[in-house]
């Protein structure tokens, strides 16, 4: 028996394996080996094997899996402050598309910033979800709208990843709205997508998955549907932006093509609803978006629930509509505004979250074999993670077995 | 002409002397003596007395005053997670207090901590506030509801402004709730407050103003009165919770005894606020607790802007109605939720938070022979900090002249 140096026990913890509440480790110990879990259980039946391993005591805090923030538009040039600005001093939609605001003012920044430069504006950005804990995370292409443009952008996600300890996941979503040049000729464009965009992004390894926004302001059912069949062709999983203003049915076709996820959902109906459990789509719910343009129609959290279809939850941290990287502050912002329970909560930005980006076998789960992947959080109790907003209790975190993150404050 | 060690210039700043995005130095220098403003302006008019000084380079990044969080209950026992989470399962506030929920679970865990347990706890919620750039910060007494817990939580928010670089003011808040030996007997409780809590607090120095819980479910107007009539009488200003749940005429009542602040305010109508206007009493605004109680009437703002009347912001950090620790999530919040600009959500948390604090003449605003208490941020636009929410582009604090906090990551 050897006990190499990369063994690793974790005593003295409250242990979640799945986040859930309901299933609970009270005082566990948890074994590393080779950057994976080798074991976990009640602290007194730890196998002798790791008896002599290094050996860390968390001080009874809790620990749940690494969470997953399953939707983001991290990478983006600019941000949209002043916009925000005049509209609160009473600015209209059209004065502030007069004065160059809104999504094209992010594209024209996006063009505009050099590779290292979207990377060192992202780079803040996911230091901050990092530092609540974060290990796998969404990012999405779309303020590009060419190939050159996307390309950077999907290339700045790709780095990212190689920076700092997190799995990324790209999204191709070059249907995120018609570019300016292209205005009046969205088939025209989408042809650009399937054709050229998406086939030489796919060839460079850049695009782990393909998304839409399907929406009357973004593109239609038909519009979308090439793209689909385009992602199809090339192999790759389909996600959605839909139902999110109005029912286009997005979410159905979406369905059709087995997508991983439909994300946003407020107008979501019944028979969309069954189709995703049909399909195994995972429901991705963004309270960030929801509270910052004060949308008032509230996601069809019951028959999500009637049908048993996941529910994630992501920040959705874009410039326009959700400029937030807390992913801690999404959890309370679904439990007070969707009346979302802490379980349903924490199961969103863990296993869920994992599911809706293919990462269902080693994310969001502490378990045998998987990537150690887990944070130990300064709570009394997980429904803390939930109850308390604007604060960030992490204490350490934990990536392919590694401290890659310690709590500023060690008394925390 | 001596330059002392104690003098400092920090240069390279956009500067916004009183947090308003109208008024701001793009090239400015500040310069600090003995833990003074000593001189600030444009960069090339600093006086030669400062040219040898100790210099600090800013990168460009913009200067605000210290921030001020002027209604905190931040020393508390416990926290209340699980109600929150029972709530969320769909348990009745019936159900929740039969199970010793609500304030008097707080009030038992605060009766039943030490005061070093209490002040470690809040420590942490302390950190968190000061992390973000507040300087001041008013602390609250009223989980006691007796003599020695009220002293109790006194004395720890006394020793935090010791220990921590913040300046604490203190509020005896006795008249918060009924406690539950005097069930039936509210103004034996009053009594009790006036007569002997108040009268002894405030002779050992723990007190400087005095608050009422002014409400249906809290204290009648009469009941106010006589509390406030005995401030009076020890020579305390007043502050009141009133108008969050009804309108009683807290406000006005408040307003005769010049109150520094009438706090909540959702039910304030047109007589309230023409009254504070009269008074010079500041409405503090709490978003915090309107977003998580899910509240729906809005703060009279209008008329708090006709009659011009100064508004601020605070957290009400408090385990029942605000379990918050983010000043910077109360800017976005205020605007989110309430429609208050920028520049009336930056006033919110400088300077007219500092006189809802009697502090007006030392706090909020970057003035020659202030006390040098500024923040430095490091974003693009002041708006920026009201736009982003969940996030702390807090660069460093500066306290008395002296740098007390350095953001962690260097290169933000
Ligand atoms: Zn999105
Ligand atoms: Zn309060």
């Amino acid at each position: 028996m050897t006990t190499s140096l990369s063994t690793r026990v974790w005593r003295n913890v409250r242990l979640s394996p799945c986040a859930d509440p309901a299933h609970v480790i009270d005082n566990a110990a948890l074994a590393v080996r080779e950057g994976r879990i080798a074991w976990f259980g009640p602290a007194g039946t730890l196998p002798p094997e790791f008896a002599n391993a290094e050996s860390h005591d968390l001080g009874g805090r809790w620990v749940t899996p690494g969470l997953v923030d399953c939707h983001t538009h991290l990478v983006h040039g600019g941000q949209r402050a002043d916009e925000f600005a005049l509209r609160l001093a009473g600015a209209s939609y059209e004065e502030i598309a007069r004065r160059g605001g809104g999504i094209v003012s992010t594209v024209r920044a996006t063009r505009a910033a050099d590779e290292d430069t979207l990377f060192t504006q992202a780079a803040r950005r996911l230091e901050d979800l990092l530092a609540e804990g974060v290990t796998a995370i969404e990012i999405k292409s779309g303020y590009g709208l060419d190939l050159a443009t996307e390309r950077k952008m999907l290339r700045v996600a790709r780095r990212l990843g190689q920076a700092y300890p997190v799995t990324v996941k790209t999204t191709f979503l070059g249907a995120h709205a018609l570019p300016p040049e292209y205005a009046g000729r969205a088939d025209e464009y989408i042809a650009l997508v399937t054709d050229e965009m998406l086939p030489a992004l796919a060839a460079e390894g850049l695009v782990d998955a393909v998304d839409v926004f399907c929406e009357n302001i973004g593109f239609s059912l038909a519009q979308s549907e090439r793209v689909f069949a385009a992602a199809s062709r090339a192999g790759l999983p389909v996600k959605v932006h839909a139902e999110q203003l109005s029912n286009l049915g997005g979410t159905q076709l979406a369905a059709r093509y087995r997508a991983l996820s439909a994300d946003h959902l407020e107008y979501l109906d019944e028979a969309g609803v069954a189709a995703m459990k049909a399909a195994g789509t995972v429901a991705v719910l963004l309270p960030g978006a929801f509270y910052f343009i004060r949308e008032t129609k509230l996601p069809p959290l019951d028959l999500l629930r009637r049908f048993d279809v996941p529910i994630a939850l992501a920040t959705d941290a874009n410039p326009g509509t959700s400029p937030t990287t807390s992913l801690l502050l999404m959890l309370n912002m679904a439990a007070t505004l969707f009346r979302m329970t802490v379980a349903e909560t924490l199961a969103g930005v863990t296993r869920h979250g994992a599911r809706a980006l293919g990462l269902a076998d080693s994310h969001g789960e502490i378990a045998v074999g998987r990537p150690a992947d887990f944070v130990a959080w300064s709570v009394d109790t997980l429904a803390e993670l939930v109850y308390r907003f604007g604060g960030n209790p992490c204490h350490c975190v934990v990536r392919h077995g590694e401290i890659v993150r310690t709590a500023e404050k060690e008394n925390a």
